[in-house]
């Protein structure tokens, strides 16, 4: 791709500042190479993509009436922000996205001054609007504040909470709605099919239209707009327009426009740039606009690894052995499997159905799956609802999100002590989306959690018997299973059973060391455990199973035999599964016992394949085999 | 008080079932007497007051109209629970509310069948009640459901996040809004005041008099009233009541009317009783209603310890030396202090201005308190927002509260590394309010938040000069103070100065024991360590002042001095500050000291004083005596 031969305008883009010097007549033609640009490289080297598709005419737009980065411009999460860091200066390195070392897949305030607030988790932009705009009061400043926000992240409280404090607050900030209609799954709220119900209505468009036609013929806008915006406000504009929501919490309601459409755009957002108190801005875009593969999948291509330009198609695979599928995809079976066993078990999950692999049971069953939205605590204190009358809810969220919903986990499940089982997906580290999906905190803040059983399975048939135990078993109480993003092992699956409470295992016995490795650790412990052996180091590798209750007995035989004990988990260490053992220790006062605890450090780790982030933290095989070589030289091994 | 003499109806019903077999003529007698066994019996023995006396009327109508607790009745928090307490079997118990092993002040499911679900946190209602009215859907029974939720908990985002899900899943639900236009602080929000414009508005209360007389006058309502209904919601009711809001999130909006007119609230209940969808209630009562040193003071009594029951005024204390004020008090002396210093800090509550201290922001300035509303998420997320164009958002936060803003704290802050304050109130057991209150998670879920600089302080002074230097000297990320709900202990009150950054002290010097003492359990350790004299034991008192990052010089030092160490936290052991040390020692390969961590063991903790439940804990110097000498006689003295 050679930039100055394939585009007219681009390639001279380096900034927002060179966009502004552009005549209006050309942003279409502008819009369209951002799109193609968008286009060839994503599905070259993969990414969020749908979004960002949507989004191009809504950024151009934007940073040619707005003064960025002088104006704050805050996007909601960072799937739609591919189009922003392609004109602020990121044009070249669009090809590194999501890589290590390259740029990040979110909006993040070290890459750049153009992202004003960086997010990958949703609904925050206008929270972080308002506190601009504040900041900007109290200093005496002048610019302008515009969050961006998608209909998806829309549902989530926090968007609400923001709002409303804006209403009352009445600060001269812009919210813009990029309604697309499909968040990352099928739409799910009463506020998108009130939404809807306007839009089919013809009447309301030709009003509409009538209205903007009018308000776009004066020259002049300021208060006149306003005055005529205020009539209709009282009257006919509460019925006829999807703004009466808005209107409620104390906005100006414009729209909704076609997001689609660069010059309408830029006309609209030159017409409210400069009016007073809080402003709304309803558009519509086309998720996936602009690449027929996108526009035609009811997921609009959300995010793509590298995929045919022209089909929108992962490349065929050629000669290479089946991939084994997902835990997510494991979890759902099991979800299916359960749900036939026993009508009581539902799903519940927060826009995730496809990403948690519950959306099987949409296929399998009526009403067993509940998306709530994205709307995390919702989901918790509903499932806790749900399990004070007997149904029995499982929460698919990730790692992550749940962080979201901590407070409804402790106050409303096990303060209650209700059997609400959590299916903690994307525990560890997820790769790609880097460090606001990371989910390392998870072990920490659940473990002081009263009530809760909490596991990690070492592999997919043990998540199977997790789940099993967790709905059927341990029927006292709220309980987690921790799982982490990509691949099964290719174990054989069998039935489920139950696994005894608070019991772990002995995975393999071993003589000179033995390592605790929680969860998919002890995979890697056993590869570690066979290198050992050129050594003559014997190895013993236990999966622990539990989190809490840990196993007390296995733990106190382990302490007598072993001198050296080393712990390894997918987590961040202060306050993690190596420090309950420590914990335990002390209690039992295992005073001869020296314990080496592997986990992920108390720093923040970016983004790049799983498996390059492991291998820079030594959390993986060869890790392993590094630490006890370097603690097996300091002994004589027959003092082990 | 004699209950048969006193009242007609009351010593009679000993369950809503009682109260459903008196003729419906009188239920407002029945209310009165309710109201005055409430007024007799808090005035004597304190508690939340206000909210009860509004809910009064409501309470009895809903006792009256639905089939409890085969119907499911959800208060939102349990203020204004009491009367419910009084109609459902606990009435000759209210006068051992939050007291040391008599009933809790809040509803809790383990208390009555009569409580469908607990709530210390606000805004739950709404969700749990959609749980249950999905699992009644699910397993084809037949109840009712019914959510009470404040105008101020419907600030909270996880209201909105239910709302706009029943909306969509369409479920047979009531909610009802009890709004008293003030929640525990002056209103704040949008919403209120979208509220009150219309209610100031004549043209409105007739027409809705119009409306719902005529509706009161048919016989058979079902499908009239919904055509009804139905015929205005498309038209005039957008205009002419509040409900646009709520009609537009999916619900059948009803009212507002006279909340504390029981024979109304009857004839309305049962009215709205068997229709179908979700139906939205909007009733008004004056908080503190029926007893007029509530109904005058701006704050309605809301929380009352006893009082003289004429005046309302806690009874002269005679001959005792004046208390110290509360640490929530220091603080807010000190926010006064520093914003007089630097006009970029501001103070942030979610609806706990009065509560947290920060009301004195509110009298010293203009524009330098931000209350956001009963909404921890967006008052974070907003503070994120204000760091990052260069304001200093301090955040006064009970800390159980902030568990429902611990991704906000993660994913907004740490991970930008934002300069904001958090200061943590009613850390430690807060007493009274039990289990869901007692902030005793902070720790654990806080210690592994990346860039984040966490404290305590011995004393208010400290306080003091914790929330300085975090304020002007760590501004290098996200900060927090924890502290406990209660008096100071009366140190002298000195200009703040700075504390060095991760740097602890040692308060006492002693040669045979040492003990890390968190925050004010310094106090404790330096009684017993007067105590411990007598037996010719010289304990060493250490104040660490952090919490991360620990002051890795003084552990060193002590651990090479003192074989036994003991720690002592306010919080609970688990991933505790106990545990930090433990994690200390181990990274630092200290084989010979023994640790003994005091904390909160990993169970609940009900009600009563603090210094009840810390004593049972053996978490005061008694327990520490004890805890040293179980430690001393298994060795010489002199080995030590």
């Amino acid at each position: 791709m050679n930039l100055e031969n394939d585009y007219k305008y681009l390639h001279k883009i380096d900034s927002p500042a060179d966009l502004r010097k552009l005549p209006k007549n050309v942003l279409p033609t502008v819009s369209d190479e951002v799109r193609n640009f968008l286009i060839d490289t994503i599905t070259q080297v993969g990414g969020h993509f749908g979004a960002g598709l949507g989004a191009v005419e809504l950024t151009v737009a934007l940073h040619y009436v707005f003064n960025t980065p002088e104006d704050k411009l805050i996007f909601d999460t960072g799937h739609q922000g591919y189009p922003h860091k392609i004109l602020t200066g990121r044009r070249d390195l669009l090809h590194t996205i999501r890589q290590y070392g390259g740029i990040s897949g979110f909006l993040k305030r070290s890459e750049s001054e153009y992202d004003a607030f960086g997010a990958g988790h949703a609904s925050t932009s206008i929270s972080a609007g308002l506190g601009m705009a504040t900041a900007r009061d109290l200093m005496g400043k002048n610019f302008k504040v515009v969050s961006v926000i998608g209909d998806g992240a829309m549902t989530g409280g926090l968007a609400y909470e923001a709002m409303n404090n804006i209403g009352y607050q009445k600060r001269n900030m812009i919210v813009i709605l990029n309604d697309n209609n499909i968040s990352i799954e099928p739409n799910v709220s009463a506020f998108s099919n009130y939404f809807n119900e306007f839009f089919a209505s013809s009447a309301v468009n030709s009003l509409r239209k009538g209205i903007w036609d009018m308000a776009g013929k004066m020259d002049s806008l300021g208060d006149r707009l306003r005055k005529f915006a205020s009539k209709i406000e009282d009257g006919v504009k509460a019925i006829v327009t999807p703004g009466a929501l808005f209107e409620a919490l104390g906005f100006q309601y414009f729209g909704p426009i076609n997001g689609n459409n660069v010059l309408k755009l830029v006309r609209m957002l030159s017409l409210i740039k400069d009016l007073d108190g809080p402003i709304f801005l309803h558009i519509m875009t086309q998720k996936g606009k602009g690449y027929e593969p996108a526009e035609k999948d009811s997921m609009n291509l959300h995010a793509i690894g590298k995929v045919d330009k022209l089909t929108g198609k992962a490349p065929a695979k050629t000669n290479t052995k089946p991939v084994t599928p997902t835990f997510s995809s494991y979890f759902g079976n099991a979800m299916v499997e359960i749900c036939n066993m026993d009508k009581r078990i539902v799903g519940i999950t927060a826009a995730m159905a496809d990403g948690t692999g519950l959306v099987k049971l949409d296929k399998h069953f009526q009403n067993r799956l509940f998306d709530v939205g994205i709307a995390e605590g919702h989901a918790v204190t509903f499932a806790a609802g749900l399990a004070c009358e007997g149904i029995i809810p499982v929460c698919g969220i990730y790692s992550s999100f749940l962080q979201r919903a901590f407070d409804h986990l402790v106050h409303d499940c096990s303060i209650q002590n209700l059997h609400v089982v959590f299916a903690i997906d994307r525990a560890g580290l997820v790769g790609a989306d880097g460090d606001t999906h990371h989910g390392v905190l998870d072990i920490t803040y659940l473990r002081p959690v009263q009530n809760l059983v909490f596991m990690a399975p070492k592999d997919e048939q043990e998540l199977r018997d997790m789940l099993y135990s967790a709905v059927f078993s341990y029927t006292s109480g709220p309980v987690a299973i921790r799982y982490p993003r990509g691949n099964g092992f290719g174990v054989p699956i069998k039935p489920m059973s139950f696994l005894p409470l608070g019991k772990g295992e002995i995975v393999k016995s071993g003589s000179d060391i033995a390592i605790i490795a929680l969860g998919t650790m002890v995979q890697q412990a056993l590869k570690a455990s066979e290198e050992l052996e050129k050594y003559d180091i014997s190895l013993e590798v236990i999966n622990p199973r539990f989190i809490k209750p840990l196993d007390s007995e296995l733990l106190l035989n382990l302490f007598s035999r072993f001198k050296h004990i080393i712990t390894i988990e997918d987590s961040q260490k202060t306050g993690g599964f190596g420090t309950a053992v420590l914990e335990f220790a002390a209690e039992n006062d295992i005073k001869d016992t020296v314990f080496h605890i592997l986990g992920i450090p108390d720093k923040f780790i970016h983004h790049g394949t799983q498996e390059q982030l492991y291998r820079e933290l030594e959390l993986d095989s060869d890790g392993i085999v590094k630490k006890v070589l370097s603690i097996i030289p300091s002994y004589e091994k027959s003092n082990f």
